[in-house]
């Protein structure tokens, strides 16, 4: 086990693995003098770069993306927090495989591996409102879980989920640890009404203060107040950080995941990338806390890795100008200091 | 010759062939019946629903995606107005052709066709601080040209633009037509200096001083103090609306290449979606200036259709979700009113 106990993530995340600074430097060269003007493909450069960095090459490759959907369910969906019935999270995890779904779609159009991780969907965790949702073992399970779901071979990893009711469990993470209450952190998610969202509220007001004792620590609130899903989503981005693989997050609930590891370390996430802002209340807030910039503003709040798969079409964008291009002396273009 | 007249423009934007309701309708309700909560897909989902109304099918295709991009040179380079020199035109030009430019290597990855259309490169339009950049015949003629370059079979058409000195006639059209002066609407464009952009603001406020007597009228403007460039995509813009095709616009120079139009009939552009809002100054304020919400919004601003073509690609992703997807019944995914 990659984990055996929180200490072994704590200490992880006091040492962390870098980049490859020099691989980062010479594709910033290399676009310098391709034949456009300095800095005018804007995020597409910053992209390159950054793949460049986590890839360890001055060329990066997309040759093998692959998109996790990790799948649990939540006790506290019984307090009646979603508009969906909890038997649609195992539904839901067929229709991925069927190809039904809509990251089945557009992990296609992506050309991307689309790897679908159901967490015993049979035993949600506990209602939260009134005790941990996972103990220690069962949060650590999850973990490796997802640290385990990273392909051998990888150039990219993004992260989903899908779990009836786990916008309440991010909702009330990002309150842990951030604070502001259910008001600021709690949204409509797949599309709640409005007893539904008082309801969900309630939820979240309850659970903060049943968990007041613990927090302060952040692995604590990730068990006692997460999800399995989510769990899986933090082991899979220590994973890709372990072997340097970059990530794309994709919306609230996956970037809800990895809070925690934030309050453990303030770099944790420089291998990740925000695959979009989703129209879900909260995510902007929260990426604007955690300091990660969007790719993508289009509205969407499906979950299921859907907005961090929309964005690996950009970085396909971005590579084929990194690696394709020619420059200013290859195509006998004139430099703005010629 | 499509348009013999100005007068024949102004006809044809008088009585605008509009989209397809029904089929817009079929497609509306396609999307409520996909698995997913109704809207979760975001413009995703107003995407797949504006191309059906175009293409005027239920499930729209993008088999023949083409991206124009449209070529020429401006007398008013001369007045040191860019950080290029204006061969820069033809050499760039070349470069599309042998792939090693950022739109073809974007293209490749959208699927697209390119179709670049140099016009008359080595004769610059006149320098609009001193005189009219063209007479009418002049700009009827590339007119069109854009008008003509709309491929014969087409589901999608991405329009661009390349033109040592452009973002110095598009300033001059917004500020001619929307006001505030050079301060408003000249940027850097391809990133000219501080006394680059001193000379740039000074063409602009010496042409719209030059032209005082024409500005009421969008197409004497846009025949005044546009270019060769930004006529054809008006053109092109004309040609789609004619037949129905769905038209994304650039950045800076390509919008404002069709604000004359939007001057001329409000609804215009109802078929062209804005692919994204670049880095230049006045783009974002152009947009808002015709009600236009930009796709992407990732810091370009290089023109040549690039920031279009990204677009390309989510439009792929809608239309995979909208095709591909199951339904709820198809799936045996319990919907919300179980």
């Amino acid at each position: 086990m990659q984990f055996a106990s929180l200490d072994d993530i704590r200490a992880f995340c006091r040492d962390l693995p870098e980049g490859d600074a020099g691989a980062a430097a010479a594709a910033a060269r290399r676009q310098q003098i391709l034949t456009k003007p300095p800095g005018s493909l804007g995020r597409l450069e910053e992209l390159a770069i950054w793949l460049a960095r986590w890839q360890g090459r001055e060329r990066p490759r997309l040759d093998r993306a692959a998109i996790a959907v990790f799948a649990a369910n939540h006790g506290v969906a019984a307090r009646g927090v979603s508009a969906y019935p909890a038997e649609v999270t195992a539904q839901m995890v067929a229709n991925f495989a069927g190809g039904g779904a809509a990251i089945s779609q557009i992990a296609k159009t992506a050309g991307a591996e689309l790897y679908v991780v159901p967490i015993e969907l049979d035993r949600p965790t506990h209602d939260f409102t009134v005790r941990c949702a996972m103990d220690q073992e069962e949060f650590l399970d999850a973990i490796e879980i997802g640290y385990r779901a990273l392909p051998e071979r990888c150039d990219l990893l993004a992260v989903g989920e899908m779990g009836i009711a786990n916008t309440t469990a991010a909702a009330v993470l990002c309150a842990a640890l951030l604070g502001g209450g259910a008001v600021r952190w709690a949204g409509r998610g797949t599309g709640v009404d409005d007893e539904g969202l008082a309801r969900k509220r309630a939820a979240i007001e309850a659970a903060l203060e049943f968990h007041r004792s613990i927090l302060g620590d952040p692995l604590a609130v990730a068990a006692g107040l997460g999800g399995r899903e989510l769990a899986a989503i933090a082991g899979a981005v220590l994973a890709a950080r372990q072997r340097r693989v970059p990530v794309l997050l994709d919306g609230f609930v996956a970037t809800a995941a990895v809070l925690p590891l934030v309050r453990l370390h303030g770099s944790i996430l420089d291998h990740c990338r925000a695959g979009h802002v989703s129209a879900e209340a909260g995510h902007r807030a929260l990426l604007s806390e955690i300091q990660l910039d969007p790719l993508l503003d289009l509205g969407m709040r499906l979950g299921e890795a859907s907005g961090a798969a929309v964005a690996i079409l950009l970085l396909r964008a971005a590579l084929a100008c990194h690696n394709g291009m020619a420059t200013f002396t290859e195509a006998g273009v004139s430099d703005r200091d010629n």
